[in-house]
Order: structure tokens, then C-alpha cells, then sequence
């Protein structure tokens, strides 16, 4: 009786099968802390319990991302032990914030399967939701990821390619009741540019650089209880493609939302993840700049007091942003580029 | 007069010498996320407060592992600070949860005094039991260490070997009152095996590899405000036997029971160390592997929740474990073992 | 419409001037655990609430070098990043504790202008004041840093250059209120020496070392949310002209307070930063050394329970402290320095 956790190959998922994911967790003042340690994220409301309150929160919420990476880890020894990559997410809903406190547990359901032509790899679509003790919902997301199979003889499913949406639309975002962002005062930011003041097609580019260490990287992911075991076992990756440890695409996503607080800085709160690409691995010693353009601009329905931003923020390794690096006049990728991300900002207007 | 910190020679213990230890210490939830941070625990009990009380337990306690740490560090100045090595653990207990919040203190007694042949040190066994803020014992157990003498020409102690219990009694085990494991669900590790599925001589690889960073072992040691020298000085330690730092040999044990997880997620609490080695020192660097043999199964008395398993648990450095690698055929420990660690965990039983 | 934080420049600064700062930052338990982890600090204020409560605070306060750091950072982004070099400080008061669950906020005041005579720099001295929730004052110090010129040709202000008190008067340090060292028992550092047992002209080597870690040094200056860019970007600085990046100076100032524990274990809150030299930088892999002379023996108007020490606390890089390195024979600074800090610690009496 084999008692190691051997994850699932292709051929354990069925379309419509619903997974319960291991490892409930209370994230905690702790945690929050750790997050601050890790990528020094300045956005006010995550670091004021004074002005989250002040806003109509009950404390200081944890940082969105950070909540992502507890969701997403418990779904990696289920789904994704034996992926070869993870290809994307769509439709991502930080539905309610997450305090101090919670007790965070992930329900997967396999929303689409498509084997892949060379018979050893398929595509899983699942739609995750995070919720917390009271079974209320505080993140949904889509994320697909290619995965080994078992025994390329095994039978291919039908294929099924679920319908993603393109972004999640602005009526869905997930505000809080009780919340007003009238009172925001951009003193906190230290930043004066408001929901109005960007424009679409605008590009900032972020400035800063941030390198990253291996014991960073890793007690991020561990603290996320995230498993995937190349981010932490040199012995085997020395072996391996890079030979070196992978940083997990997470901690990159944080590093340069964090980074992004310099010309973002009223951006309080990510309430959408539309889409995104780890388009190269990152490795400790690596310095990570970021990059972002407004992709749109969406009035809430019902508010006044706050809009919401589409955003694309590229972040780059060892290569500064000044001019907006993503693709070459070949159209091809520029090869500094390690993530592109598609998603959704709260930011105060101007009233 | 000196001012400094200057630690115990060997001459410097009598039987029966008590030594409250300094520095008592608060654990929090900042405790615990820095724990998660450094090893990745997945235990759904430390995890996840609601998890913990649907057991009967207050809140989710302190991993057992980082109480044995906090207990331990206060010893390290009074016992250990001229130690060359410490030798061995015995009959350690613990006895009740720790939770955040409470304040944890050491006292330590002197059971046993050995000076050894070459009269330049000698071996000093002590007792040493943490208490909580309300004075109730949450840890109890003895070591022993190799101590030098200020003076070889001071004259030997009369020769004391306490008489050591070979493992701690199951009925001895800390069980909190009110706890009830009937109701444990494997959902929450996400693995079945249960009590009744070990087997007496079981083996078992827990199969991940972790690589150590200079930055994770010295914040480890230093939340456990362990002083010990060897782990912290580079400038001194390159002169040294091993010319790097010394990972604290409770950060390897910590690595150990992280990893047991995968294959025996449901050992839901440390409640006994029976005995230990540290058989070779790590370094940053080292990639520590472990597996487990089960050496005893025990019901403990007036329960039906909830078993003893006696374990052996063996961490290597730079070696997969799957072969389960000890003893070559020349009876020599095979030199990648770091550690050998003899502990009882409380699995719940299928009810 | 530029987005980013440039800073200020020299020219940008008025006498008078009154900036407040971006940033409110709650601290909290995690944010104690992480400096333990960081630092291995043991004076036992700190690390224990049933011991802090004994004396009469409300818990644990955090470390008072936490709070300085906190405070400090939160004016980087106006006040220093633009700058050469962070050149003193003086007259710094810790007014009260902080508590976790705090909400520290930072406003300057420019109390100072100095054109340099190569007309690029200038000097700039500020008054910083951290406030909690409340609005009460938990530190209030100055310091003065040589910013650059946005244009050499930009006119000269007035030049001011502040009074700066040598020292802060006993009288003037912040002793909450119903605080009582009676009660004090050196049990809890394990180090009998109280205030009457010092001298001034009396020095101590703090013995141990300390090892820097990248990961370590970022990840306290980001918890303190400083935003120096020369502490975070390798690619930039391995151009630079260090090729590495350097230690934030407040990172080395908590190094040799832990250190400082070790010969002045008693010293259970600093009060007062009279002055402070960052001598030389400081790197990823250097090891730190400590060692301290009594600069004075104050007693504290009304108070016999508790006396002020002020003390010099200097740190070297790589060279241990047994001479108490600082001047050599030629009067000039041993180049093994980093630190050279005047700070007054508070100390209990014998009674």
C-alpha cells in the first residue's frame, strides 16, 4: 500500500469531477507580516488596519495576492504535481476580502480536458474557489495547466474547451458591502493621480528593481504551502533543464504588483485576474522590473466613489523598463520577459 | 568584573543543580506564519484554527517542533555554549498544547555527570521542562551534551548515569482534555491512511528533497533564540573544522517532520521524542531528503480516536531516500544520514 | 503626466516645511516575530508578555529599534531618495511604547539647508515625528542626509544650520507612565549586572558575530518599507560603485543592539539616540562585531527604580572586538568600522 502522494495524471480527471482540496489554513497578522517582509507592498489599505477602517473595512484585508497563493497551493497536489506548465488563468473573482483570522479552504471542479496530439500530455481547465470558514466565496478563478499522462496508450477524453471569458466584466467584481472610498485621501499613497487621471493605452513604467534570493522564493511558496517541487530541491534541479531551482510564477505576479505601487500607487485593491502568461521562468539572482499599461477604464455600476482599471503589467528579468519591453519588431516575445498579466484594479475616484 | 556571557564548563555542574533558564518567550501567530515560512508544515491541525476545533482543541496550537525549539534555545546559554556536541535526547513529552500567546519558559535540572577519559570534557545530562505562562509543564525531557572542562586538572565528579526510559509509555502521552479525534476527516490532509493502516516494520520515502539556505537556518535559530555560535559566524567558522557555518540540528529535525507529511499526513502531533542522533552536521546547500519506519504501534489507554505511532525517522543530505539508506553492509551509517530521530506521533484512529 | 515617485531634491526643500509622509503601517505580532527571526534579539521585555506586564507596560512592547526603522522608512520617499548619503542623527526620543496592533504614521519638518560648495548637494535636516493611532508621539528624532541638486545652477537658500543637542537630557526621555522596575528580576536575561554595576569609560566586547544574509537584509528593509534602491537591485548596483548592493545602515544598528544583549543584558529599552554615524557600508556576507563603552551614568528625576546609561556602541565588519577597534594610532577611523552610534539606554537599579 503506497502511501506518498503521487497527484493525478490526465487520465484521473473527468469533466464535472469535483475535488476537495487538502489543507485547510488560517492566514493570520503572521502571514501578513511575512508578505510585507517578502515584497515590501506599500498599497495603504493592506498596511493600515486605521485605514482600511477608515475606508469601511473592519481591519487591514491581506493582500489579494497573497490570498491567491494560499488558494492556488492547495490545489497543487491535486492538479498540478505532474503539469509540465501552467498555461493560464482566466475569469479570476477576489469575491470578498480576506482578514486576519480566516480559514481558507479550495474546492476544484475539472472544467475542461483536451489530450494533446503527441499522446503523453493533456490540458486540464479547473475553476477554483477559494472560501472561507463561514462557506463564503473569497476567490474563483479558471486556471489550465498541461499534464503528464500516466500511460500514453490510455484513452483520450472527448475533448472539452470551456468558454473563458475575455475579462471579467465590471458588474462581477466583488466590492464589499458597506465600503466607500469617497473618504480616500491619496496622502496615504503619498500619490496624487485618482481613477481619472489614466487614460487608456497609457504605460508606466514602474521604475524599480527587485532581485530575488532563493531563500525568498522559497519561503514565499512555502508559505503559501504551495509543493511543486522544483521550487525547492537544488539536488534534483541541478539535474533538470535549468539546472537550478524555479521560482514560482506567484511570487513573481506579487513582486511586480508590489513594484507597482510606484505610478500605481491608489490602486488598492486587485479585484480581477482576466488572464495571464508566465512566459519565462525566473531564477534567484534574477532582478525583476515591471511595466504596465491601462488596458481600460470601467465604471462600476451603482458607484461613484471608485472605478476599476484594466491593467497589463509585464515584468521583465535584468532588463529595466523605460521603454516598454514585450515584443520585438519580429513579434516575438522580447526573451526578458517572465509574466504577462492581465487583471483588474480598484482605484478611488476623484468626487 | 565581567560583564559577558561566558556559559558552564563541566566543573561548573552538580547532581541535583537546578538553572532557571533566561529569556522567557511569548509565541504568536507571527511564530507560527514564520514556521510555515521556513518548512512548509501541512499538519491541518497547526494549519487551520477551525480544523483544531472541531477536534477540541482552543485554536490551532503551535507546531510541537517550534515549542521543542523555544524550550530548547533557552537551554543552549547555561548548558550548551562550551559544548562540543550534543549527544542525545530521552523521554521528552509533550504535554500540552502550546497556543499563540502563551509565554514559555525553561527550567532545567542536572540528572547525570560522566567526565570522559581523556579528562578534558565530559558529559552532562540535564532535564529540562518548558512551562507555560499558568506554570503547567508543556515539554519535558532530558539530553544529553559533551561539555569541555575549564580545567583538565580539576577533579572528576563522581561518575552519574541516569537511567534513561527507552521510549516514553503511551500512557504517559500528553492527551488534552476534551479532544476527540473520532470526528477527524482525511479530507483534511488529503491522504486515507489512517491508524490501523501502518504496520509494525513499515517503511516509508517521503520522497520531496528540500535545499537549505544560509538565511533560512540562522532566522530559524534565531527565532528560537538559540545562541549557539557555530550557526551564526562566518568569519569564525571559516577558520573552522567545516569552514562554513553548522545548521542547528533541530532545524533538520523541523525539515524531517515537514516532509513525513507525504506519507503520513495524519500524524497529527508530535506527543513523544524517545530518542535522537544528529549523525552528521548540514550545511546551506545541503538538499535534505528523509524516510520513516514505523517501530511500534500502542493504544493508548481509554482511547479509541486516536493511536500511538512509535517512529524512526531518518534525514540524509544529498541522497534520495527510496531505498531507505542507514546502515551499509558494513554496519557503518551510511554518510549521508544527518539524522536519527526516534519520536511518537498521535494518528487518529478509523472510528 | 508622470506617475512615478521621483523625490525630492535639495532644491525642493524649504526651511519650515512641513511633509507628511506616505504610508500608514500597522505593526503587529508578526511583524515582532520576523525582527526575533532577523535579529535573535532576547532582552526579555520584548520577548515576553507576562514579563512586560510585570513591570507595568500593557504586553510586550515591540523593539524600540522596529519602531525607528518603521518611522524612518516611511520618510525615505521624500526625504532620502535622492540622496548621497544619510549623514547623523540627534536627539532622538523614544516617547513611548508600541504596541502590536499600532498604526504608526511619520510627518517631517525641514529644520535645515546647507548648500554643499561644489553646488550638486546640500545638506538637508529634518525633524521626524512617528505617531500612533492616537496621535500621541512614539519617537520624535532628527537627522540630516546630503541630497542631490536637480540642477547645479538652481540658487542657494539661506543656509540654517539647526542647534542640535549633544544629548538627550534624562529629563526628557519618555518613561510611560505606571511603569515600575522594582520589580525587575535579572533571572530574566540571565545576566546579574544592573546600573550600579557600570561605569562610564567602562567598555565591553559583545563577542559574538553575525553573519549578513541577502535575503536577511532585504527582508527587513522591506518590512520597514524603506524604499533604497541600493538595498534591492543587484542588476543596478553590480554597476555601482560598490557592484553590490548595501546594507540599509538600520539593519547594522539592530545587528549590534541584539549583539549588545551579551554584556548589557539588562538594558531592557533604548530611550534616547543622541547621535549616529553610519562610518562605512556594510554587505551581504560581511560578519558583524559589537562592542560598547559607557559614555555616562544618568540618574532619571523622580525615578530610583531605573537609571539611564548613555552609551557608544561601535560595529566592525569581519574583525572581532576584544580591542574595541575604533581610532588607530594615526587618529583615524579603523576601516573595519561600520557603526558608531550614541544612543541612552534605560537600565534598572538595584534597590
Amino acid at each position: 500500500m503506497t502511501k506518498q502522494i503521487a497527484g493525478n495524471y490526465f487520465e484521473d480527471f473527468a469533466l464535472g469531477q469535483e475535488i476537495r482540496h487538502a489543507t485547510p489554513r488560517t492566514v493570520t497578522a503572521g502571514d501578513a507580516a511575512l508578505y510585507m517582509a517578502l515584497y515590501g507592498s506599500r498599497f495603504a489599505m493592506q498596511s493600515s488596519d486605521e485605514a482600511a477602517r477608515h475606508l469601511g473595512y473592519a481591519r487591514a484585508p491581506m493582500d489579494d495576492m497573497l490570498a491567491f497563493h494560499v488558494v492556488f497551493g492547495k490545489t497543487v497536489p491535486d492538479i498540478s504535481l505532474n503539469a509540465i506548465a501552467n498555461l493560464g488563468y482566466a475569469g479570476g473573482v477576489f469575491a470578498r476580502p480576506v482578514y486576519p483570522g480566516d480559514t481558507l479552504s479550495t474546492v476544484s471542479t475539472v472544467i475542461g480536458l483536451r489530450e494533446n496530439s503527441n499522446r503523453k500530455t493533456g490540458t486540464v481547465y479547473v475553476r477554483s474557489v477559494g472560501t472561507n470558514q463561514d462557506g463564503k466565496t473569497v476567490l474563483d478563478y479558471v486556471r489550465w495547466a498541461m499534464v503528464r499522462k500516466r500511460d500514453p496508450e490510455s484513452p483520450a477524453p472527448e475533448p472539452h474547451v470551456p468558454d473563458l471569458p475575455e475579462a471579467v466584466a465590471p458588474a462581477d467584481l466583488g466590492l464589499p458591502p458597506g465600503v466607500d472610498f469617497s473618504a480616500y485621501d491619496t496622502q496615504l499613497s503619498g500619490q496624487p493621480h485618482l481613477f481619472q487621471d489614466y487614460e487608456v493605452g497609457e504605460r508606466i513604467d514602474h521604475v524599480d528593481g527587485f532581485t530575488i534570493e532563493e531563500a525568498e522564493h522559497q519561503m514565499a511558496t512555502r508559505l503559501y504551502q504551495n509543493t511543486a517541487r522544483v521550487h525547492f530541491n537544488q539536488h534534483v534541479e541541478k539535474e533538470g533543464r535549468f539546472g537550478r531551482r524555479i521560482v514560482y510564477g506567484g511570487h513573481i505576479i506579487s513582486i511586480a504588483r508590489a513594484l507597482s505601487f510606484n505610478g500605481l500607487g491608489n490602486a488598492i485593491a486587485v479585484a480581477a485576474i482576466n488572464g495571464g502568461r508566465h512566459i519565462n521562468p525566473s531564477f534567484a539572482g534574477d532582478t525583476i522590473y515591471a511595466w504596465s499599461e491601462v488596458l481600460g477604464k470601467h465604471e462600476i455600476p451603482g458607484r461613484r466613489d471608485v472605478g476599476a482599471l484594466r491593467l497589463r503589467t509585464v515584468a521583465t528579468k535584468d532588463r529595466a523598463c523605460a521603454d516598454f519591453p514585450l515584443e520585438g519588431p519580429d513579434g516575438k516575445v522580447d526573451p526578458a520577459v517572465v509574466l504577462d498579466l492581465d487583471y483588474t484594479v480598484l482605484m478611488p475616484c476623484r468626487v
